[in-house]
């Protein structure tokens, strides 16, 4: 049981420092005082139970993890470096002081591997856990946005696409989800690529770059922009694992990876004369394909139609 | 009905301006980018339905302006100017798009008071509406702290206590609510007393400030810190709606008034020396007592026992 609002302070104060370079003021007055960069990028994450997650096969410590891994993506979408987090936390009454501070624990420990402050946030009972992690972070000198792509420019990647919903799928419908632990894995914790992201922008060449968390299907059309679209290479990789669910479901793979959400992979783009020596400074790039001004995305002559998640149609 | 997440985006761009002074990028990108002051305030607020507040009486405008309003007040409690707010949105699916529209334009109207930029959120559904809003201003050259009084200090507030428990009050259990309208009114649509924050930071002579949000037996501790308490004037200001419904239900204003919560008073504190010229300054702050070495709220020679709200013990 968490007796009070005190001993859920009490667990919150024991996971997290108080103190950071960022932070004049901290946790426990009205508002925290933050040292702040001329520029700071800020975003927030809904992480809701049954919705974003189950607590049938989240551990709590998962929770926590992915809660604040999916606000860290949206940083390195930009270009950001994270410094610091508010958490809003909705409180069922079935959950026990040890699942809080598990959950805690999950959510600290990646914290600390990049130096997080958590800066504030709030707590209410609720009837579904809940949280809601809004994220600051340093701006790099120049953005990288959506829509800064035009037809001709190379479209890339870091990171798989189509893993975390194999992990989604299996952990949801199948009696033996260790059959896949790469994607299993992948959906329970994600790696944001903050590293990743602080490096493109450091160059001249990344001309925009977004994360994918809802698939290159929905995702594709907002980066690209109206009136643009993509004609997708042959190569798409697919992990070993989801060829192998594919297969077993009776399902095309490319088009499985293309609906996937949640991997946080990053989508960028390069004018096409750049693309080599992109490729050459960061190896684990992959060419996606092409943009063009024909919207949609075009895949071995054929324009694909596929949604991606949206909450309001499920 | 909400048909999809871009049609919720379309509300909310209709109903917010995406364009700040201080907001170099704004929505609808991976992260805001934020011209930032080099000190920045920071904090956040739940505000979760059929706990802070019912569909029953709240208005949709009502929810949106209050779940604003709570946020500004704790900006006000250290003297910080608000800039803006990101919106975090659990929906659940029995709202339609006239309710979202008419709550998101009831906290624009507050924006709008204030010239803030609505710079991100996310939408989830989920089981209840719950709004979690985290809100950033320009940090005053001296920001005003809790546990910064000493004994010895007036104790001071700005703005009413109990009025909004009354309000709270009478809208649960009262057949005719419309007997206290000034109550009523102060619960569904509190004030933020962001001027009177502002104005106090610029004097030298305030040691400290907070916001009475939980009530003041429960916050004046908070305020003063350990070991440390208050021996209370006798004269408290009781509106004449507490004072009727106190006397009709049997209860002492004074102790109603120190349970309640959710006014947003700020309570202040400065040396002795210095109370004359501030309540010459601010002809609205009114004196609590005096700080004490003994903790305690001390009324009338007696240690008053009195508990505010607390999520874990209702």
């Amino acid at each position: 049981m968490i007796k009070s609002e005190d001993h859920f302070l009490e667990i919150v104060d024991a996971v997290f420092p108080n103190v950071h370079e960022h932070m004049l003021v901290g946790r426990g007055d009205d508002c925290a005082v933050l040292q702040c960069p001329e520029k700071v990028c800020l975003t927030s994450d809904l992480f809701v139970e049954n919705v974003h997650f189950r607590l049938s096969y989240f551990s709590p410590a998962d929770v926590g993890y992915k809660a604040l891994a999916v606000n860290l993506s949206d940083l390195a979408a930009n270009g950001a470096r994270p410094l610091g987090f508010n958490l809003n936390l909705i409180w069922p009454s079935g959950l026990d002081s040890v699942f809080c501070r598990q959950m805690l624990e999950g959510m600290a420990g990646l914290a600390k591997d990049y130096d997080l402050a958590l800066s504030g946030g709030d707590l209410s009972f609720g009837p579904c856990l809940a949280l809601c992690v809004t994220i600051w972070g340093e701006s790099p000198a120049r953005n990288l946005l959506r829509r800064a792509s035009s037809s001709g420019d190379v479209l890339f990647a870091a990171g798989e696409v189509g893993m975390a919903r194999c992990g989604l799928m299996v952990l949801e419908k199948e009696p033996d989800p260790g059959r896949y632990p790469d994607c299993v894995a992948r959906h329970l914790r994600p790696r944001p690529l903050v590293k990743q992201g602080l490096a493109l922008a450091g160059t001249q060449k990344v001309k925009g770059l977004m994360d994918v968390s809802d698939g290159l299907a929905r995702d594709l059309p907002r980066f690209l922009g109206p009136g643009a679209g993509i004609e997708l290479e042959g190569s798409l990789p697919v992990h070993e694992e989801v060829a192998d669910y594919c297969t077993r479901t009776g399902q095309d793979p490319v088009h499985f990876c293309l609906l996937g959400g949640e991997d946080y992979a990053l989508l960028g783009a390069c004018a096409p004369r750049d693309w080599a020596l992109l490729q050459r400074a960061f190896p684990g790039l992959w060419k996606l394909g092409i943009a063009g001004s024909t919207p949609g995305i075009i895949y071995q002559g054929t324009r694909l139609d596929l949604k991606g998640f949206d909450h309001f149609q499920g």
